[in-house]
């Protein structure tokens, strides 16, 4: 089953069927800071990302998307991390471990709202499974997740510990899939079809050349802008346009992974300003939104155990982060609107039918506010 | 199956049968002020606990123990709520939602570090399987736990959604079985065994009259006291005596409910002082302990769809919530006492045996050092 | 002396002398919902603003801002009030007591870094002095600040208790004063001079019909957006364009009032979401900058002395905040905006000089990107 | 002026002369592990305290307390340091940037409610006016307090900024003075006169060999345990038990130093263990208690003006910090329990008369209930 899936997505995969662009190839230039050779998480170097994605029938439009911070055992070599709470109204699992002792110890996956305890199950099971880890006993799962229950059958819980497992053993590095796959397959932003997304900038030398890779699952709402020009306004489609309904609910995911030796409160910094770039989107963290920003660093591990009481670590003065902060935000922006230039018109449950951004008029659109490179 | 169950606990639990009391029977007065009929959180008018407990050859020692803060639909009827994060070495699910909405929307469930997602999966269950929650597409299950890894085959994963499900709905007001019961089956407790506790204060009218129970999973060291008394001193048996082991390490977790009208930002307040209340005992909010306080108010409900934007509530004002504050450090000190006092020694996972507390002994030093009512 | 610089401030009133306008009435129409009557934090019926301006010679460029949230004793009847911290790289004084207890008991003051203590002094004199306070022994005074010491001798500390209480004695509601006036008086936002900005936003009354207003104090940087035109990005100034200077540092002080009967966790929430309209202006929150929100509901008060230990109160409930967050949003960014259209140029301290926005070629990108109404 | 002081202390504390001897002496043993050289804050190497005492005829009881982190430029070189809130009803200045950017630069000042302006003021005059800090344009002062309004005519405001640069100017090594002097001049603790308490503990090599000390200013209430033993009830004095007064409310300031290479998060979690110290002396953190602990570290010291973006540091590993957690609650709960044996009766302001922990009959009854060594 899963092959066949995984197989389904390689064939209809977005970009080829259906000519999606990234907003940068689109001639979206967000923000003043250049982006990775990928634009996208993994230019971090190590970071891998696994997806599975579920369009079945009518009624399951879901999935799973693992992030792994490296390639070694997590557990055993744990990474500096912070989570900021944009807006708690979700489902995150594992933000107090991770704030109390400043580090991550297991892949993030994300998926839906209803699937989250299936989703720690499986990380508990490949924690547990790892070469290296036979007297673990205790594992703090992170797994975020959005509620697509609007596309998605979320009741159903199609999502299995298999699938997620899937996800983490089909991890790489590279070129990330957007759009309507893993946890973005069901989504819904600004009232488009969301989905995952992804973006990336790189310090120039002076600036001490870090790289700070942004993955996002979108599922919010507001009032959408495209690098500043008011797309949701000239379409028509905002929040509280004429009614007090929910549809600008949803939430937003946001993962931030950095080469940058930032210490977990750096990190917590860095995370809250991933919220920032949500904003320059339009994004208003409604009430019903669970806005959640996990950052890592890749460097400065932790050993589970500690051979000595102390251990040197290098970390960046508060003085030099600021540049760090502003690349995540550009990467946060530009996230998002790649998760919304990537997804496509989608069908789903109970005959829900949600379009995808359009494409040409939004281009248009840019054009005609002069925010259209090339 | 539970009646097996039961069985199997009274088969091997002979002390509990023929002398065990809880620490005020056997003539330790905690605090100044006075308790609940039955000095548990059931006092609190509503409040339903339900136990499941797993005793199943050597290495299967542990449980589920559900709080309910009312006979409704929980979902449909939230209760204002709070949590405090004395030591966040822990995996605590639903504790930003409660946060940021203030609310629970769930009964709570405790069980074992590794069981949480089962345990989170069976309160989704129970959430979308209730009569009136048809349409529900998002729950946020609050289940928390503590390490019973050292006398139970933690990495077995033996508890059962279904288990979770029969601790919810043999739920029930009255007396609440402590020791070596539910979430407290195989949990350890300053070296000895430990177990779930409960304790209650009732406020004398002038200070409002109002219920403050408490129900707490122990499994944390340090250096224990009982009403003041050097127990772990007295006995050699404390934290960091002799070595830098994680002995003092597992965690608490604390439940307290009342029918005071607090909202969610006292409630915070409150759960706060319930690490007072642990501090008393010796406790040490070690490191590896994840140390865990949720708090709920039985009034002031919150309707999930609420007919109008507002509705009046009736809250305290914050001069009047120090009493509330007292009784909840009294109540979650002799809570704690109360599960030693009731755990009974066990012989576990790989061998592994913890004694219960020395009653004996303990009494012997409790009158030795002028603390022994009658 | 002071009467003095009052009457200067008038005589060279920004907008008599060289024309300044605000942006809306520039023609810049930020966001999708209406104004207040002022488009101003006034809006808000019973808040008040005072201000003291000092520029004196080369080197003195400072002032005061206060906020009075009502007419009344605000000790004896305080408001829901809470406190977010955007970045603390600032020295906010009153924050722990606001999150506690969920209110406020003094006007808020804004001035200059080094003028905080000043005007606690001020706060304190002013409260233990007002009929009905004669026993008050503890207060509160809450003050917020930026660094104007670019442009103002900030050693100097020339802002005296007199000058703070006349701030407070001058307060009144109506139009209030931007740009270099006030707390703005010697701030720099964006490489340009700042000050203070203020904007309201009022819900239609299917969303409730309140009233939102704002109040900034803007002393930040980062990549100068105004409603969306990339204005920073074409004048060629914004910040790490070349080197990693402290340029982007500075800090921003928001002020939200409300008549939306919030409780100090919404409020709090409604504080949170101030940062996403800074966040819109291209502001980075760098790691020196100050960015701290306070945001206040006029109703709801809070006796300091309750007769009766409850009492009724009507809040919101929290799904009809959303509207008041995206109202937040819009009128922080516009407010922002407005300290900037409203400075003038300011040769200060030291020889530094501090070019106001300049306003044509502002307006000319305004319309080149579409942006202009009108 | 401050040798007058000191002999009008003399002159009004006879018993302080005559009798007075901190608890260990008295036969009083709090906790498992040693105790520093002079059992107090300084033992930890490089931290100065200095004190001014104003007893002024009736109506004056107050005064300053300052805690030097080390005797180099604190703003240059700045302290690892973090704030835990207890119970936010207190004015604690300075707590924000502590939080966001990991460390302190300036000294601690303790002082009263009202007088934490002019405390600030002199911090800021003072950090101003050190060789190397020409420049500065930014302080973020730190002060706390407690209010002495019952013994003290706090509303006379007479601390002066000269008298706190007079504690910082005086501040020395060794032993510190405690009862009726510096801040905790004017203060009531448990219903007897309180005042400045210390104690320190030293780990074990084989725990690190690290030195925890604490300070405290103490102002609050509970129901008195000295050592375990029932003191408030046998005495019959503790907050409710007859009517509902804000007797226990006052607050506590806690300063914890240590040389154990903790790192602002680890210095968090510190902070918090101190409130187990004070839960462990019958505190309860009433409404009204300002209680607030400030953690530092002397190591790793973080320099104003780093010459490299990155700098090694050696911080301790999470999980050898428990011992020092239980050094800092020991060192704590002595350090108050100090306090009251250290104090002496005073008559202060309108007549109000606040007496001393009646020490023979404390001792009687520390040796009834078998508390009493020697």
């Amino acid at each position: 089953m899963k092959h066949i899936l995984v197989l389904l997505v390689l064939a209809i995969g977005p970009e080829m069927v259906f000519g999606q662009t990234r907003a940068r190839q689109a001639g979206i230039e967000i923000g003043v800071l250049p982006t990775g050779n990928l634009n996208a998480i993994t230019d971090v170097v190590g970071v891998k990302v696994g997806q599975v994605t579920l369009h079945e029938g009518s009624e399951i439009h879901t999935g799973v998307t693992a992030i792994l911070p490296h390639d070694g055992n997590v557990f055993q070599q744990k990474v500096p991390a912070a989570v900021y709470v944009g807006n708690g109204f979700g489902k995150l699992m594992g933000s107090t471990q991770i704030e109390e002792l400043g580090n991550l110890e297991t892949p993030i996956i994300l998926t839906n709202t209803l699937s989250v305890p299936t989703a720690a199950e499986a990380l508990i099971d490949w924690t547990l499974g790892q070469k290296g880890n036979e007297t673990v006993r205790s594992v703090n799962p992170v797994v975020g997740e959005t509620n697509d229950g609007y596309l998605n059958n979320i009741r159903g819980r199609s999502v299995t510990k298999q699938q997620i497992l899937n996800a983490l053993a089909q991890s790489e590095g590279g070129k990330v899939s957007e759009g309507n796959v893993g946890a973005g397959s069901g989504t819904v932003c600004f009232g488009y079809k969301g989905g995952i997304g992804t973006s990336s900038r790189v310090l120039p030398g002076k600036f001490g050349g870090y790289t700070i890779g942004v993955l996002v699952q979108t599922n919010f709402g507001g009032v959408l802008q495209v690098n500043g020009v008011p797309i949701g306004e000239e379409l028509g489609q905002y929040a509280f346009k004429d009614v007090l309904d929910k549809s600008s609910d949803g939430s937003c995911m946001i993962v931030i992974a950095t080469d940058a030796p930032l210490d977990a409160r750096n990190l917590k910094r860095l995370a809250k300003r991933a919220m920032l770039g949500l904003a320059k989107t339009g994004g208003i963290a409604s009430n019903g939104s669970g806005d959640y920003v996990i950052a890592f660093s890749t460097v400065n591990r932790v050993l589970h155990e500690s051979p000595q009481p102390t251990a040197p670590a290098t970390y960046l003065h508060n003085d030099y982060v600021s540049p760090i902060f502003m690349a995540a935000i550009e990467a946060t922006e530009e996230a998002i609107i790649n998760s919304l230039f990537m997804a496509t018109t989608l069908e789903g449950s109970e005959g829900h039918r949600v379009e995808a951004l359009p494409r040409e008029k939004v281009l248009a659109l840019m054009k005609k506010y002069g925010r259209l490179k090339k």
